[in-house]
């Protein structure tokens, strides 16, 4: 038997799941800050969840690599492909839920899809919507946490900011009625250029006059004021107010890293409204760090009848926050442990003293092997642990215990209680 | 279409995912402090691995319960029912990993099996395991951070600790060979009591000799002391052997809530030494809060060749734990918002407040809909928030705001700065 993982999923060792959890846990704290509560939806869905038209689409990219099983009941299940359709599945089911209801949730998504570099089957999300407002003060809201999350991270980025109500303005204002394939070419700017969008738009069969119409509108750095003039349509207008509202709420809330681009259009079927992703500023990574955007028909679609729901929300991806983190960080630590505790013939009060360490709050391992000082030392070298603290009979007598740094070699006689302080 | 979730999964709205989270988090912290670091393995899993006999075994329940699917390219993988079998599968791949390697994860797990009361089909365990020491420093001190982790959750606890060595010995004493059918026997002796496990013994076609003999050893409160003149089977003695040393260990770490019991037989068929079990002490809740025990035969299979791997482990059921807690805490909060800021007529204002009050830590919500002060005094009733901010017009030009304590309904006008130590 040759032992492998699963095709295209991976174990994350110690060192890089220190980083993982830096990142949850900072976002965690800062959602929390923003009065985001945590809900936890499972993994486990019933395929026609998934598959429901206002959810992925029948025919999606996300429905194609849903992992499908049964149950032993042969109850049919997919592994969820994102949180924003459990999430949607679970408001319709709780009317009784008081609105605006906010939360976050972290969790497992699965895509059994072509496997790329730092692309996985299953993979973190971390997500925040808020439901049951169609304020552009919870747009706001959710891109002000997300600028205080990766200023908590230390990372410099760009959130860029479009409505699809105002692309499907610039669409239909070039004669384009069906807009869902003349969005997924345009989302597609940033990867293959202008020519490229432009042949691809060409071979679905739209005419060179409507091309040039989409592209006067759709300009590199067009602003919200120029667009103002030219937008007729009366969907694209109303995209341009809700702009237009969005940014004067995020200059108020200090959300100065947000931009408009109005090329932005995010691939997914089920967007209605602002649309958003974030990037690093400097692109030292292309992939975007979060996406997400309103999506004001899903909950109706799962609750049924007249019930309508609007609703916004990103989802910040875990495993490309942390590349980004590594890179810019190249300080690796195999172990949580602050300190190595090594006895010389000392056990019983070396535990005790270990055991001190802990109730101070300190992480301190031990070593459970009683061998020699040379492997000890190695040990405590390989992982990284910075501190190594050696307990001797003689020095003990004296109430004393010798703390090595591993990085400069040196050794000091100290009382536990400077031990403490030290490693505080 | 009827909106459900998939069979046997749940939901875990807010406020029971607020209780979750304080597991989880405290559990960590204490991990961390006893030096284990985390690590994440894959849910997909291969399922030869899963099936593999020295893992669950192929005619083990927790094999039978295995949800299987297949990837795009026709492989066979299963989900994972437990985090042991891919962290012997992870060390087994991973042969640079210096030892003893201590680490944490939590994780999903899933189990294709009947629906009960409190038990599902996904659910989360938290573990911790040494791998790579015979040592019974290494079972002490899982121990004492078992211990320390309920210490920190305020629940009474009790371990009870046996060894599987001790038992094969006393049913070799007995004559009885193939121990595994009658250790699944003996394993209900908690649910079933003396008769029934004798009844199926007997079922089983042991003869009455050797079921008195049996019981002559597994005597509800037999000590170590007692049992070391009885013990003559080398595997036996060998056990006792362990457990004292573990004993004296527990003893120098304070880990005063650990007992002997020679009844606890844990059903899994990988254990080879050590066994434990953690229960309520009051038994409120049954179920156990913990188990797990040594697995020193699994990694070395799974790595083939002479290689042995020693181990030992626990897991937290981390449903359970939240479930006693909620027992005794009957608090409930919907939310994690300290408090809710309206705005009346001063948006500009409040917008950049409630921004202040985040900034300070404060976990603070905000009034995105515009609706009228009952409407979002019920509301923050409604979610159990402590307390509400009223920002008017006329407070705003004294500098003021006003403070209502939604449980008392004492309201005050207090500068910001006062609403920042208040609700710190």
């Amino acid at each position: 038997m040759e032992l492998q993982t699963a095709k295209g999923v991976r174990d994350i060792p110690s060192e890089e799941k220190i980083v993982k959890n830096k990142v949850v846990d900072t976002l965690k704290e800062v959602f929390e800050k923003y009065g985001f509560s945590p809900l936890e939806t499972p993994i486990l869905e019933r395929y026609e969840n998934l598959a429901a038209k206002f959810a992925a689409g029948e025919e999606s990219d996300a429905l194609k690599e849903t992992f499908q099983l049964t149950d032993q009941g042969k109850r049919k299940l997919g592994l969820r492909f994102d949180l924003t359709v459990p999430l949607s599945r679970y408001i319709a089911m709780n009317p009784q839920l008081k609105m605006p209801f906010k939360r976050y949730e972290m969790g497992i998504v699965f895509r059994d899809g072509p496997i790329k570099i730092g692309r996985y089957r299953e993979f973190t999300q971390m997500d925040i919507d808020t439901i049951g407002t169609n304020s552009m003060l919870a747009d706001a809201e959710i891109l002000a946490t997300v600028q205080e999350s990766f200023k908590q991270l230390k990372l410099d980025i760009i959130i860029k900011i479009n409505n699809r109500k105002l692309l499907n303005g610039v669409l239909k204002q070039a004669g384009i009625k069906e807009s869902e394939e003349a969005i997924i070419a345009i989302d597609k700017l940033d990867k293959i250029g202008k020519e490229g969008v432009v042949k691809e738009l060409t071979e679905r069969g739209y005419k060179n006059q409507q091309i040039e119409t989409v592209f006067s509108l759709i300009k590199e750095g067009i602003t919200l004021k120029q667009l103002n003039g030219k937008i007729t349509d009366i969907e694209g207008k109303e995209g341009l107010v809700e702009l237009e509202e969005l940014f004067n709420y995020l200059t108020e809330m200090n959300v100065s890293q947000a931009v408009f681009d109005i090329s932005l259009a995010r691939g997914l079927a089920y967007y209605t409204g602002t649309a958003f992703e974030v990037f690093l500023k400097e692109r030292a990574i292309t992939s975007s760090l979060a996406g997400g955007g309103r999506y004001d028909k899903m909950i109706g679609g799962f609750a049924g009848g007249n019930r309508e729901v609007p609703a916004v929300g990103i989802s910040f991806g875990v495993a490309t926050i942390m590349d980004a983190l590594i890179l810019k960080d190249k300080q690796i630590r195999k172990t949580v442990a602050q300190v190595y505790v090594i006895p010389i013939r000392t056990l019983t009060a070396s535990l005790k003293i270990v055991q001190q360490l802990r109730e101070k709050g300190i992480k301190a391992d031990f070593d459970l092997t009683q061998r020699g000082m040379s492997k000890n030392l190695d040990y405590a070298s390989a992982l990284g642990i910075p501190y190594v603290l050696i307990i001797g009979e003689k020095e003990l007598k004296e109430k004393k215990v010798l703390l090595r740094d591993m990085s400069s070699g040196e050794q000091n006689l100290l009382t536990i209680n400077e031990v403490v302080s030290k490693l505080r």
